[in-house]
């Protein structure tokens, strides 16, 4: 590891909260070379907190609701990381992180810290960066490490794959359980929210939740449903004991532990791939992508064979 | 290419449509021992179908539109393939798929084919099949392949990696158009569809739309939006039109030949990644994935290391 990256690690894990700052930088900018002895120094130090990820459909309340969920985590005297997978376009510039900004008041709090990341330009609805961002929140030090993915479908079902805890944020409305069911994101969920239950419909909501639980004839049927009013706190206790109570039954059994390794093992596939990824970028000549690519348009070559001598280069480099 | 393989590829080109169910069915199943020979037979026949993605969030009403699109271009004399990316579900079975159901208007058209395809379990929005489902539907001789997204986000950018023309759909509604800016898929269209156009506020989610791309201070400011009310059919031919006149701009520059590049470039590529991905499954021993996985849950190695030992181990395979 080289001096600077060392330092770096030294200061995070003294709780310098610049330092776990730069080192998020230098793992979403993601060049391998970096991030790499990051990781190595900061991997020993942790696996000591709890991952919860929340995540539903746009507009159901996901950041007013993270923002009472750090006020409740806090005020039972649990430190907090923050970290919201946001698929930030050109278009939305700043003007559109209004809800990020609003969640800076626990700007003062050095018990908080909360962190915006880009997904965009991933393939894959999480960006890759992630796993490794939850490991310098983790060596930092926090008790409860938050995903909030915006954003429904698959990127739901990879934050499952990454936390102890799913919490799966749905709104009243026309239809909005069926719309949470078609994006397949009912099954990942631990603990189901109802938000916004001031508003008409939430108790129906909640038994379409149930109903549609049933179809599925899952076993997951005893899954919890909580309703909450982030922007009032009414629920907000009760959500986080529902968290707590499932992270609680997780350590029970030997769940917790195979989520983890589930964790470990797509996290170290990604990394390989993502390794396989650029060395395909820095092949040359008629092996090349872009040959390839160009030979595949023309139908000179089939996309196959194409992968194949791709693959070929590689093992021969 | 086995027998089998080559009698299917010969009755799918025939315009037998029984045969190209069971080639989807067997892409789709993904076995690549499978379904390398029938892409080798097809790939040949293909590249003349005109490619249009229609994304959006849930609820939007992309199912209806399709629907009303599917009748518009069958009006003009043109054949319709429909490729409907369905992130399923357990708990969704049959009973969410009514829309699915719906479109089966045209069940008894020839000119039009519709199929559902499952995303779940893939990494990545959309499912690694759908380029291989494309080509089939292409060389079973549609004129238009319209791929259909559940969800927002991810999914929705790669689609317009796939599509020649990628149609943006939006509802009116409180934030609607704000909505899809954070989901990042403003950038992507390639026209606009702000739908359920007889519902209030229409017009203002075209004036946010056309704002919120002006504050993207993106080149693609002159973007088309058409409105559309696609259960009266309101709209339907300015919308088909928006696509057509897109395409021909494409055709006039190198842009279209630029897009199919750029299309088989992540083709191959994922392929290729697909194979590796299959090959890290098959290694056994100290450097398997699960033995990778305990030492790095464990602390005993750090993620990157542990994707080094898995390329080490398939490199001296």
């Amino acid at each position: 590891m080289g001096a600077a990256s060392a330092d770096l690690v030294a200061d995070l894990l003294a709780g310098d909260r610049r330092a776990l700052a730069r080192v998020l930088t230098r793992i979403e900018d993601g060049a391998g070379d970096v991030v790499r002895p990051l990781i190595a120094g900061l991997h020993p130090h942790t696996g000591e907190a709890t991952l919860v990820g929340v995540t539903g459909a746009p507009g159901a309340g996901k950041s007013t609701l993270v923002d009472a969920l750090i006020g409740s985590w806090r005020a039972a005297g649990q430190t907090v990381g923050v970290l919201a997978i946001d698929p930030s376009s050109p278009f939305s510039g700043g003007a559109l992180l209004g809800d990020r900004v609003r969640m800076q008041d626990h700007v003062l709090d050095e018990g908080v810290f909360i962190r915006s990341m880009a997904s965009r330009g991933q393939l894959g609805g999480l960006s890759w960066s992630t796993p490794q961002a939850l490991l310098a929140l983790d060596a930092a030090g926090f008790d409860v490490l938050l995903v909030e993915t915006v954003g429904v479908g698959q990127g739901e079902v990879e934050v499952a794959g990454l936390a102890d805890t799913t919490v799966v944020v749905v709104a009243p409305g026309m239809g909005d359980a069926v719309q949470a069911a078609k994006a397949g994101i009912l099954e990942v969920a631990d603990v189901f929210c109802v938000n916004k239950a001031d508003r008409p419909g939430a108790s129906r909501t909640a038994r379409e939740l149930r109903e549609l639980q049933m179809l599925g004839n899952h076993d997951g049927a005893d899954t919890p449903i909580v309703l909450t009013t982030a922007s009032s706190g009414e629920g907000i206790e009760e959500l986080r004991t529902a968290v707590a109570d499932h992270r609680t039954a997780l350590e029970a059994g030997d769940e917790l532990a195979a989520r983890r390794r589930a964790r470990a093992r797509l996290q170290i596939r990604e990394l390989a791939l993502g390794t396989v990824r650029a060395r395909t970028a820095a092949v040359r000549g008629a092996a090349s992508l872009d040959a390839l690519a160009v030979a595949v348009a023309d139908r000179e070559l089939d996309p196959y064979s194409a992968a194949d001598r791709l693959l070929d280069a590689l093992d021969g480099a």
